[in-house]
Parts: structure tokens; C-alpha cells; sequence
């Protein structure tokens, strides 16, 4: 990979619904089978979704104690996961994963890890935008408990050299917020990826189940273009144990165009050789941030946490 | 217009070319036909483009007193444009314009004005985003020297009250940069108006002439969705003496979804009766910004002007 025509074979493994009843070998034999066959297209890089172990387990209600020991994992990697990390660096492919990370002194995050291509774990990621609630809604057909058993996470959105790229990285809910694109990219990110499991009811009003996916792929489209970014998004999705989690994965160019989307709600790996200089006339031009953004003007963005009244003019 | 379901008749005037031999007496009668047309359809507001009262002349190379004198307005009304106040106050119709302002002490805007149904500029904006260069290119097919004639707005974005509404607007390349609509939001707009003219031709690098549609269509779409407002954009569009500029305009919910569209390049109305309400459902819930915003992680967005180095971890 060399300038100006550096590429990057980039998948997404989207994964079908991971019910209760399935333990993490019988998961990690899906992931590692999508591994394989995205190396069989060439990929460099594989990027799994978020909380990929285990059902997406927020939409229950359990004490804290059993939610720790069904669906947290104590250590990255460990002896559940340990065959995919020894899958990558066989085949000399590096992914992104998400998972629950309980932490030595008890913090619990949402979190998503960088593995480079000899299987070292290069980033880590604990999710900032926790979307839904932390008390229990006895009355709402499934729960969003992200705001329970997750805290916030502690560090910034970050950038690190994966194979010679810039990458990026955030999870589900936070793509829908364009501050988290735009610190990335001002660190220069040249790729962006995340996971996500998306539910398409939306338990806090009804809102029409189609612009679930709407929603979805227009923040990515825009956050791409308006960043200068290529971005690729892994869903869980499909009916784990009667809850329906839209599917959608796709890359997206920094042209904002759908370059692949996935077309089931089951396992099913798309893929496609990123150029990564595509961005550069992007970044030279209408987002040569430096020479056209204006700061000052952008001082309530970090002032103000909620809306406020019209500034004084 | 009561809580729950204030409403808004909201009317984009989007204009065909304006040539270098229309004077602004033309253009002003095709801005009253259409108030006209709008106020027919129950509009209590109308949107038009930037820079309506000439031809786009930041395409051409001249000198500033050359400019000044063709392209400016010293005087906001003027007697070019007070048929248009005249007849807004008779017909009880606010509207947004985009001119060229000259100020008394010689400084130049690309400027914007919401202006009341009785008349009165009750708004003024000058355009932060300038695209563009500032030097001539003899080998370009044309200019784009926003950056020559215009200085850089010398106010942040702005919200105003108008007609029981909180409306805030911007200009034509301000609509691609997120921090644009978010530093409105957080002055609680409902509605975001805009103008624009938009080659279709890149004359920086050959980008495809499809994506110029695409790029504004997702970045409206996208931002509306994200913060929570209608936005309504107006383009001036066709082929101004041989050069084009793409129509789209466009009315969009706070779905993200576009609610009307133009479909012409030509003079033409486009309206909606928009529900203030819809977006409450998003403002309470995935938006709900004092809960789900992090402003200790967005601090880059202040500190850097252009990309940099990631940060330490």
C-alpha cells in the first residue's frame, strides 16, 4: 500500500440474532467462519458488531450481579475468544469487536477493541452516547438498559494506525451524533468503523419502524461525506428471541455513497476494496478544514450540554 | 397556532437562472409572483435563495468597485427590493432573502434576513462558511471567489423568534458543516431556513456531477434528522449564461425525510403544512441533548481549526 493509491480490503460480518440459549463457542465459531470468509475476499480488516458475544442483553431487567456474570467479560481476550484472536493472526487479518467489559475495579462499559493483524489488541473504545434508560419500564414491551449497566465512557473518541490507516471507532448509538465523527476526524481518521444492534420498536413512542433504518443510513451518508471518511457499520440483527433488531450493514465511500449494504438479517459478509485516496480531494477541497472552519463560531457546541434560549445579537 | 400542534406554512421559492442582463426590477417581480403563489397555498413563510437579486457573480473575476457597484446592496430595503416588503405586508407573509450587503464602512457579507409578515427585518445573517478562493484562475471554466469579494460573517449562527416560531438560518456551503446546525439547536431552532447556489461542476477536481445533488440532499437530511428541525432550502438553479447550478429544493422533516422537492430548474413553489410537534417525539428521547450529550469529549472541535495528531491514550 503505497501513496496516492493506498487501499484497504474492508469487511463487515454481519451477524443474525444471538438468542439466550447460545453460548459464546457456538458465537465465536460464527465469527470465526465470517473471518475466513472475508479473508477469502481479500480483507485486511473484518468489523464485527457491537455486544457480538452475547443476546443484546440491555433489553432485560436483571440485577446487576447476574447481568456481570451472564454477559460481562473480565478479560479481552479470553479463553471464549481466544480462537478468533488465533484465527486473525493465522490468516493475518485484523478486526473490531464489541463486548461487555467489566473492569478489574468493577466499572462495567460498552466497550469495542482494534486487533491488528498479529492479533495484538491496539485500541479500545468505551462508548460516550448511552442511549435509553436506567430504570425498569414493567409496562414497555422489551427495556433499553444501556444507562444502567454501562457507565460512560472515560476517554475521548480516538484514532490509531491499523496497518498503515488511520481508523476510528464508536459504537451504535453514538453515530448518530455528529460530534463523535468530527472528533475523529480532527484526528485525522481515514476510516471509521462501529457496531451497533438497533431494535426496530421504539419503545419510548411510536415511531414508524421504517425510519429505524432511515435514520441509520443517513447519519452514515452524511457523516462520511461531511468527515472525508470510509465508514463501515456491523449490525446483530434479526429476531434474538422475538425482538427484531434492524440489519443494514454497509460501507460507506467518503462520496457519502453506499458502496455495500447487506441484504439478509442473518450472518453475511460484505466487503470492498476501500481507496483511501478518494477522501483526499475531499479534504483538499469543500472540507479543507483548516482553511475553512471557523471555531469561534462553534463555542456553544462544548458551552451547552441541552438547548438554551437565542444568543444575545 | 396552539401547543400541541403549532403549525407552519412553510413555502420554498426556488428561482431559475438569473442572467447578466436581468435587472433586480425583473428579479423582484419573479419573487412577488411566487409570494403570490405561496401565500395561495396558506404559506405564512417563504424561503428564497442566496444572492437573489443578481446573477451568481462570484463566478466572475472583477474588480471590488466593479463588484460593489453591480453586485451590492448598500440599503436593505431599497427601491429595487420594497415591492417585495410592500407586497409581504399586504399578504401578511415573513420570508427569508439572500443579497450581497455593502456596509457603511465598506465591509461586503454574503448575507441572509428573516424578515416579519409586517415587514420588518426582525434577522440578520452573514455567511461563516465561505467556499471557494480568493485568487484568479485564468484556467478555471469559471470563479468561485466567495472568498475575494465576501468577509467571513462577524456573528455566530443565530436563533429568532418569528411569527411564534424559534427559526434560525444559514447559507448555501454552511449547510455541509455539522457545527452549522448544532450551534442552532443548542439555541432551540425549530425551523432552519437557507439559500443556495450550487455548481454543478467542481472546478477544483473532477468530481462527479451526480454527487453535487447527493452531497446536499444527505447533508439537509441528516442535519435535520440530528437536530431536531424543519429545514427548508431554496436553491437559484439552471443554466445562468451558460453555467449551471442544481435545483433540489427541498422541505425536510425532522425524520430526516424530505417532505417536498422541487422538480424543476426553474422558477417554482414547493410548500408543506409543518407539524412543529414531530419533532418533540425526538427532542424527549434520542436527542434529548441534556441527557445523552458529552460536551467533555467534543472539546477538539473548539481547540483544533484543521486535522492533527491523535491523542495520547
Amino acid at each position: 500500500m503505497s501513496a496516492p493509491h493506498r487501499k484497504l480490503g474492508l469487511a463487515v460480518a454481519q451477524m443474525g440474532p444471538v438468542n439466550l440459549a447460545d453460548d459464546r463457542g457456538s458465537v465465536v465459531k460464527r465469527l470465526i467462519e465470517m473471518l475466513r470468509e472475508a479473508h477469502g475476499r481479500s480483507a485486511d480488516f473484518v468489523v464485527f458488531p457491537e455486544l457480538a458475544l452475547t443476546t443484546f442483553f440491555p433489553r432485560y431487567w436483571m440485577s446487576m450481579q447476574e447481568a456481570e456474570e451472564r454477559y460481562f467479560e473480565a478479560a479481552m481476550p479470553n479463553s471464549a475468544v481466544q480462537p478468533l484472536f488465533d484465527e486473525a493472526r493465522k490468516l493475518g487479518v485484523g478486526f473490531y469487536l464489541g463486548y461487555a467489559e467489566l473492569t478489574p475495579d468493577g466499572q462495567r462499559f460498552n466497550t469495542s477493541i482494534l486487533v491488528d493483524k498479529s492479533a495484538s489488541i491496539i485500541g479500545k473504545y468505551r462508548k460516550i452516547h448511552l442511549p435509553g434508560h436506567d430504570d425498569h419500564k414493567p409496562d414497555a414491551p422489551f427495556q433499553h438498559l444501556e444507562k444502567k449497566y454501562f457507565d460512560v465512557g472515560n476517554e475521548t473518541f480516538g484514532v490509531w494506525n491499523v496497518q498503515d490507516v488511520k481508523m476510528g471507532m464508536c459504537l451504535c448509538n453514538d453515530r448518530r451524533w455528529p460530534e463523535t465523527w468530527r472528533v475523529m476526524a480532527l484526528q485525522s481518521a481515514e476510516v471509521v468503523v462501529l457496531g451497533y444492534n438497533t431494535p426496530s420498536q421504539n419503545i419510548h413512542w411510536p415511531e414508524p419502524v421504517h425510519l429505524r433504518m432511515h435514520h441509520h443510513l443517513i447519519a452514515l451518508q452524511a457523516s462520511a461525506y461531511q468527515n472525508c471518511v470510509w465508514a463501515a457499520a456491523a449490525a446483530k440483527c434479526g429476531y434474538e428471541d422475538g425482538h427484531h433488531m434492524i440489519g443494514g450493514s454497509v460501507i460507506v465511500a467518503p462520496t457519502g455513497e453506499i458502496v455495500a449494504q447487506a441484504s439478509t438479517e442473518d450472518d453475511e459478509v460484505i466487503s470492498f476494496n476501500a481507496d483511501l485516496a478518494l477522501a483526499e480531494a475531499f479534504r483538499k477541497n469543500v472540507f479543507d478544514f483548516a482553511r475553512h472552519r471557523r471555531p469561534e463560531h462553534y463555542q456553544l457546541i462544548v458551552d451547552r450540554v441541552g438547548p438554551g434560549e437565542p444568543l444575545k445579537r
